[in-house]
């Protein structure tokens, strides 16, 4: 088998975390940077991680996130949170780093600048909303390789209530909002979902040629 | 640099693919291997995997896909669909699944099975649309990286007329609605931005640590 889908059949939702091992900080840092490497719709980024270290906050969240201790135990809790006011602004923001950092002539950017002013323009909040949260999918599917990877244990998550993370972590005032969750350290060596065989249909059934 | 944050940089979003080039069975074998191992809420799979290898329909897909000539000069061009018909129907085939290659006891899965029934039951096909579109997204954000790992070049693609890959594919029959389009193969020599440096936010304004 080759190493990555070895990798990939390695991981598994880690239900049952050891909150004796931490992450190094070498590994956070790969974590971190992998995030910021995650492709994102026209480039434009909508996504923030929160990577949560704070023993008393990982705890408190555990009642936020349907009792599941994982949130606890991990080493460190991710949280991907799309920017609820992202706006035209933002495109701006980032049309300046692209000068920035490549030193594109402004003639060679306008249009494409122009018609992504107008287009976030014509947007309704909640369809900025629901793009960014895609990008959140994208960023956690990434993460989830990379852990893969680097045998980092992960956990990925959608059931934990968004108000309550908010009010625990002064989401709002950020202008941030938490779409998905991923506990990540190391397995419990009692963890018995470990063992459990991948189920997964048969490639015939997930995929069709052409 | 670690090797996996290596590889991430390495990867671009592919403008101009070398038509002259095609990926392996072995690579292709790899590509469909990993998507079925993504992770799934739930482990429900509501996401299709097209392979299209065939230049001819690759070719007629480009007017649907905004003209963009990748389309049809990648070796191959994967695109992810979701089940417009995804119901409780799933559900049970899932359980079946579980059972076959766990060998689960009946009262083990059945509290779950029954809270997934209900979830499903209870959901408008719009809210499942949606759901089933998030997991594509996951699944992309996974075969992305994937990609870079193997030195595959890709180009992950929101822009296309669902409506005419489906009427082009032939995806209605098959309950199927895209969602989202990857070419694969290799990068031409002389595509200029390869060459390009990345434009990413300094890692202080993508990730806040708590």
């Amino acid at each position: 088998m080759s190493t990555i889908l070895a990798d990939l059949s390695w991981r598994y939702a880690t239900k049952n975390f050891d909150s004796h091992k931490s992450l190094s900080d070498t590994q956070l840092s790969l974590l971190k940077e992998s995030f910021n490497l995650t492709a994102s719709s026209y480039g434009l980024q909508p996504v923030t991680l929160l990577v949560i270290g704070d023993k008393l906050l990982k705890e408190e969240l555990v009642s936020q996130s349907m009792k599941q201790q994982q949130v606890a135990d991990a080493s460190h809790l991710l949280v991907f949170c799309i920017k609820k006011d992202f706006d035209t602004t933002y495109v701006k923001k980032y049309f300046e780093l692209v000068k920035e950092i490549r030193q594109t002539p402004d003639e060679v950017l306008k249009p494409f600048e122009e018609y992504l002013m107008e287009q976030f323009q014509n947007k309704e909040a909640s369809e900025i909303e629901l793009w960014a949260t895609k990008q959140a999918y994208l960023a956690m599917g990434n993460l989830l390789t990379v852990c893969a990877v680097e045998k980092i244990d992960a956990c990925p998550m959608e059931g934990f209530i968004p108000e309550g993370y908010d009010k625990v972590l002064g989401l709002q005032e950020k202008g941030l909002q938490a779409v998905l969750v991923m506990p990540v350290g190391y397995r419990a060596e009692d963890d018995p979902f470990a063992a459990f065989k991948k189920v997964r249909k048969p490639l015939e059934q997930a995929i069709i040629e052409f």
